[in-house]
C-alpha cells in the first residue's frame, strides 16, 4: 500500500555555487513546487536536512531561515542533520507526518555548501566531514571518511576477491550516466585506465574512486495518495521507507564486510512495499565511493554477498543491463552537496518513474529504490518508489 | 484527547560537565529509562536534539552515536537541530511517531556542552550561538542574541511601559526557584538591586538578566496512552504538541513587542488539548532573557499582551502566586544546555504532574505547559501535558 505521494521534484545543477545556501535552496524548491503546480500559501511545513552549516558556514537553524527566505507562512519547519543521509531523515518523517493526516503537502529537501561559500580548503572540508565519524575514538586516529569505507572495502577484497580493477569499473559507469545528465558536476567520461592511474588517496581508493565536494540543493513536494492527482506533476507513490542505524565507531560493528543498517532498512523499506529485491528495475545508491556502490546493490539484494563488485565489470548496473545504479550519475559523478543528496536521489528515481529522464532514461522503469546512508555506515534510510 | 504519555524522565545537574557528550547524555537517558523501568532493548528509536556540537566540538551524525553508546539495537535515530528548540521539535516528532503507531516505546533528549569539554571563550562561544541569527542580515552586523531580545525588549518598554525593575523581579524569581531544585546551575537567591547594579550586556539586559552558558542532558520516555500503564514511572498524558516558526531576519517580523511563532504555536496546542489559558497551572518557558519571560507568558495567553512585566512584580509567578513560571528555575536559573532545554521542561512537567517536585512543588498541578523556543524568536514548540 502506498503511504504517499511525491508530485514535485527538482534541484540545482550539482558542482560549484556562489550563492547564498537560501538561494541555492529556493533554486531547488521551488522547481519542485512548479513541477507540482503548488502555491507557497499550500505548502504546510517543511522537512529540510542540511549536514554541515554550522561548521562550513556559521549557519544553524536553517530550517525557518529557509522557509522565511522561501515566503513560507508560519508553518512548522525542521531541520535534520543526520550526516549524508540528512535530508533522507527529513523525507522519512514528512512521510509520516502526510500518512497520519497531520499535514496534506509538505516541502522536503536540503542543501549544502562544501566548495563555493565555505573558503575551506580540502584539509579544512576534511576535518569538517570527520565530524561524522566518532569524536573520540575514529577522529583522534586521523580516520578520514574515504579512510573508513577503504577498511570495509579492503575486507570485501580479502574476503570476496573484490579487485581494483572492478572498483574502477564502478566509477567508469558513474561517469559515463553522469555525462547524459546536464545536471551532474562531472559530465565527462573516464575510462579504467584513468581511475586506475589516479593518486592513491586511501588504498584502494584513488582519487576517482571517490565523490566530489559539491554545492547543490534538491526537493521534493509530497501529498497523501489521495490528493495525489490534484497537481501539475504526474504523481509518484512511495511504498516504502525503511530507516535504521549501526554502532560507531565502526570497530563496533558486528561485520565489516557489509553494512548492516543498509541491510536492515532494506528489509523495513521492502516489506512496507510488499516485494523483493527482483521486483526493482533500477537504484540510486550512496556511492561515496566505489566499494560503497558494491556494499550497496549487495544490501539491497540485488546481488549475493561478495557478488557486487562483478556487477560493474559485467555491466550489469549501467543503463541498459539488468539493474542500472546511478543513472544520475551517483555521489560519484552527480556530486555530493551532503544535504542535499537524499532527496536528490529521489527526484532521480520521480524523473524516471515519470519516463522523463531523457538519454538516461531507464527502459520499463516502475519500481526505483533510493539507498542513502549517512556517517561511517551509522545511519542508512532505503526508500522504494513506484510508478502507477 | 491524549496523544500519547510520558512514562520516564530524567536528567543531569546542569551546569559545568567535562564528560563527554554521549556520557552525559547517557546520564540523563538511563535516569529517564530506570524510572520508566524499560531496557535498551524495548526502546524502538532515539528522537535526539542536539544544537551545536558540530560548532562547539566537531561532532555531528549525534544521534547513532548516542545511540551507539546507549547500546541501542539497529533501531531508527535521528538528530534535530532547531536552535534552542531542538530536543521540542525532536519530541514533537515523537509523539507524531507514537500517535500513529509506528512506535510503541522511544527515547528523546538532547544533550549539549557549551562550556566544559568546549575550550571556547565567551567570545568564541557567541559567536557559535550566533550562528542561529541570520547569516547576511543579523551576523554580519554584530547581533548577538541579548542584542536581539533587547531589541524586543525594548519595543516592549517603549509600548507598554515595562521597566527595567520589573525585569529585574523575573530574575529574582527564577534564582528563587532554582534555589529549591538540586539540578540548577545556579543555586543562589539574588535581590533586585544585585540584577539592576550587574554590568550592561545589552541594553536594557544586565548580566544577571541573561541565561548563563550550560552542559547537561535531559530525557523522556514516550509512549501510547494505552501502553503508558504497563511501566513503572507514573504516566504524564501529552495533550497538545503545536508547532510554528517565524520570519528570520527579525527585521522581516510583523510585530516586534511579541513572539508570532509562539503565539500560533499556542494556539495549536491548546486546540488539541480542547484548553484555554485559564486551565493552565502552571508553565516553563524560554526565558534565555527576563524580557523573554515576560513575552513568553503573553504568548500562552497567561496575561494580556503589554500584562505580563507586572506578573513577577506582583509575585504571581512565584511558587504560590496565580500562575507559577519556570518553578525548576527556568534557563536562567536552572540554566541552558541549549539541545537539552526542551526535554528538561518536560522532566519538569512531568515531576510536577506527579506531584515529586518536593520543595519546589506547584499545588494542585494538574495543567501544565512547557514553551521552548529556537533563534530569534523563529521556532516555536508548546507542549501541553495533563496529570489524570
Amino acid at each position: 500500500m502506498s503511504r504517499a505521494s511525491i508530485v514535485g521534484a527538482g534541484m540545482t545543477p550539482f558542482g560549484v555555487h556562489e550563492s547564498t545556501t537560501a538561494e541555492m535552496f529556493a533554486e531547488g524548491a521551488f522547481a519542485a513546487m512548479d513541477d507540482a503546480g503548488v502555491e507557497t500559501s499550500e505548502i504546510e511545513g517543511l522537512y529540510f536536512g542540511n549536514a554541515m552549516g554550522g561548521l562550513t558556514e556559521n549557519d544553524t537553524h536553517t530550517a525557518p531561515k529557509m522557509a522565511s527566505h522561501l515566503g513560507l507562512n508560519s508553518v512548522p519547519c525542521q531541520r535534520f542533520e543526520d550526516a549524508c543521509a540528512s535530508s533522507s531523515t527529513a523525507f522519512k518523517h514528512a512521510v509520516q507526518a502526510i500518512e497520519s493526516g497531520a499535514h496534506d503537502i509538505v516541502l522536503v529537501g536540503g542543501a549544502e555548501h562544501t566548495t563555493g561559500q565555505t573558503g575551506m580548503d580540502t584539509p579544512e572540508m576534511t576535518r569538517v566531514f570527520g565530524s561524522a565519524a566518532h569524536r573520540q575514538y575514529e577522529q583522534s586516529v586521523g580516520m578520514t571518511f574515504p579512510a573508513m569505507f577503504a577498511l570495509l572495502t579492503k575486507q570485501h577484497m580479502a574476503r570476496f576477491g573484490t579487485t581494483e580493477e572492478q572498483l574502477a569499473e564502478v566509477a567508469v559507469k558513474n561517469h559515463y550516466h553522469g555525462s547524459l545528465n546536464s545536471r551532474a558536476q562531472f559530465g565527462k567520461k573516464i575510462d579504467t585506465s584513468e581511475v586506475l592511474e589516479s593518486p592513491l588517496i586511501a588504498d584502494p581508493f584513488r582519487l576517482l574512486d571517490c565523490c566530489p565536494f559539491s554545492d547543490g540543493a534538491s526537493a521534493v513536494v509530497v501529498t497523501s495518495v489521495e490528493k495525489s492527482d490534484q497537481f501539475d506533476g504526474e504523481p509518484i507513490d512511495v511504498t516504502g521507507v525503511g530507516h535504521a542505524h549501526d554502532s560507531v565507531p565502526i570497530a563496533e560493528k558486528d561485520n565489516l564486510v557489509q553494512t548492516d543498517a543498509a541491510i536492515d532498512a532494506t528489509e523495513e523499506a521492502y516489506t512496507q512495499a510488499g516485494i523483493g529485491p527482483e521486483a526493482v528495475d533500477f537504484a540510486e545508491v550512496h556511492d561515496c565511493f566505489t566499494g560503497a556502490e558494491v556494499m550497496a546493490i549487495e544490501a539491497l539484494g540485488l546481488y549475493e554477498r561478495g557478488e557486487g563488485a562483478r556487477a560493474a565489470e559485467n555491466r550489469e548496473t549501467r543503463l541498459g543491463g539488468e539493474y542500472p545504479v546511478n543513472p544520475s550519475g551517483g555521489l560519484k559523478a552527480k556530486g555530493h552537496p551532503i544535504g542535499a543528496t537524499g532527496t536528490a536521489q529521489l527526484v532521480e528515481l520521480t524523473e524516471q518513474l515519470r519516463g522523463e529522464a531523457g538519454s538516461r532514461q531507464v527502459s520499463d522503469a516502475n519500481v526505483g529504490v533510493a539507498h542513502n546512508m549517512g556517517g561511517d555506515a551509522a545511519s542508512a534510510v532505503i526508500t522504494v518508489m513506484e510508478a502507477r
